[in-house]
């Protein structure tokens, strides 16, 4: 079974590294994966260029993430980012790891050279064996930002000041993922989404993680091609991480599993999705959803460790297969 | 006092160190002193441009050096560094330090944001607070090279290559400093020389470290016009540090206190020395270099901590200024 993944960071990594450790065992030696992973989280900082998605699905399939904080690598230290802060030299709100940084100095010199980010990813994937093939969204660069009325202007800032300086609590007005309109899917993610027997939307941020990667042209009529199941990032009415809810409430989406799954829309009648995993405790929530076209199951949701994300892989997969895939 | 000090690494940076220490004594208060650096030595590594006696002048000077090794900063750290071995980027021969790398990080930045390296130098400096003045001898890029025979053929090599992966051990051809003949001296160069009371040789390699800073055009110049006092980096027949001894046996000088004064010449007979400062063990050795017109003065020339450096520095100055400075 070919498997194509939409993903941006921890949850849609966490599902990723369920979904790899299916593909060990015996039901599923024949599963092929491809991670189309967001870009729009991505910053320049320092003349270095941080691709938090993709090395946050390259750290978490390869061994090397900080399981605790869900980014960055494990026994990481902050020397170089003391240093930088002793010249005087911001931002402060990004937490820049040492080993973390040995990947930007790598992907920022060969960006330099004039390599695509997706052979970059590529190459920095080969030391940490993945098992998986992760395609970054677009080679071009794309980054979100955040419209936001703040001391008394309207301003636009970089999504990574407005989520970790200001920890998502100026409201947001607006997303704006620039660049992607003129921008072009990286080299295979098409041919990927067309050749997927199933296309999953990981529990990932609907609006900033999602929306980038289906925001590049040719992308969203790819994935309308095939069978897409969805898996709520929403829980009980709140979102398993981060500040989703945040960014919900800028498109006028309620924090729900249902209403997320709304607003994907259902394949009937024009929207992405064919299936919806949710939570165990979502079930009466979106009860009326397979009545409106989108054909949802309830499973536990809660990615504890690999086991349960693993489960929950599974199950996207085997809806997927009730679904035709 | 006005003084200019031509400098390399390690040794310039101790003997800059007692001369700085002079200035907050009594009878020093009115002693001025810019630092004029090699940047012969710097190398680009992994996209940062690295200026390795410009830092080792700056750490020494602002309190932030290894003092046991004498370059790179106090409790450092390699964890960039081995990340970077992991993923197979070399190369291996340079020790990349964490708190290092920030310095480079910022320099690398500016340098990409059109900043000169005598601004970088500067704003780098603000953070150090180390009471001299330190310019680059110059804003353009200038990097030894050296010919060797290696492997049946003569090639060239980065400085550093040769100084780190090899120790010197490859016999050293010639040295090139690519770049020196259409250089510029840096802003306030030429200044700072012509308003020297005296300019002094730092107790640096004099192949790889004094000549890239003489070799930039309008610099020996500058120093003819002016008393020039040398510190002997050789003592009793061995360099102080480093591989000083290869360097001299490719332009054929004797690693040997007196051979270095002649390679640098007397100014009455067209060289650069007026006054040259070596170990007391060297006495006997230069004793004919006062009658050659180098007027020789023999102290003891082991920086062992600040007050043996302050007092070398000191009789530097005292020397300079019995030639009339």
């Amino acid at each position: 079974m070919r498997v194509a993944v939409i993903t941006g960071g921890v949850g849609g990594a966490r599902f990723l590294r369920g979904l790899q450790a299916l593909t060990h065992t015996p039901q599923w030696t024949d599963l092929s994966i491809t991670a189309i992973a967001n870009i729009g989280d991505d910053i320049t900082l320092h003349d270095l260029r941080i691709c938090p998605d993709l090395d946050t699905v390259m750290y978490t399939l390869g061994g090397g993430i900080d399981n605790e904080r869900g980014w960055g690598r494990t026994d990481e230290t902050f020397t170089v980012h003391s240093e930088l802060t002793a010249y005087g030299a911001g931002p402060a709100w990004f937490g820049l790891g040492d080993r973390d940084l040995a990947t930007h100095l790598i992907r920022t010199q060969m960006l330099n050279a004039g390599y695509a980010l997706s052979d970059v990813t590529a190459a920095l994937c080969k030391r940490w064996d993945i098992g998986i093939e992760l395609l970054p969204m677009s080679n071009d660069r794309i980054e979100t930002h955040v419209t936001v009325d703040h001391d008394g202007e309207r301003k636009a800032m970089h999504f990574q000041q407005w989520w970790l300086e200001h920890k998502a609590e100026i409201p947001a007005q607006s997303f704006a993922f620039v660049g992607a309109d003129t921008a072009t899917a990286a080299p295979g993610v098409i041919a990927a989404l067309s050749e997927a027997d199933a296309i999953v939307l990981a529990p990932s941020n609907p609006v900033v993680s999602i929306a980038p990667v289906l925001a590049v042209p040719g992308i969203k009529e790819a994935v309308m091609q095939r069978p897409v199941v969805g898996v709520s990032p929403i829980i009980a009415g709140a979102a398993v991480r981060g500040y989703a809810d945040a960014c919900l409430r800028a498109i006028d989406v309620e924090t729900d599993a249902a209403a997320v799954a709304r607003h994907f829309g259902a394949r009937a009648h024009g929207g992405l999705l064919n299936g919806w995993l949710v939570d165990d405790s979502d079930h009466e929530v979106c009860a009326a959803l397979t009545d409106e076209g989108i054909v949802t199951k309830a499973v536990p949701l809660w990615m504890r460790d690999v086991p349960t994300a693993s489960a929950m892989a599974e199950a996207s997969l085997l809806l997927a297969q009730d679904l035709g895939a």
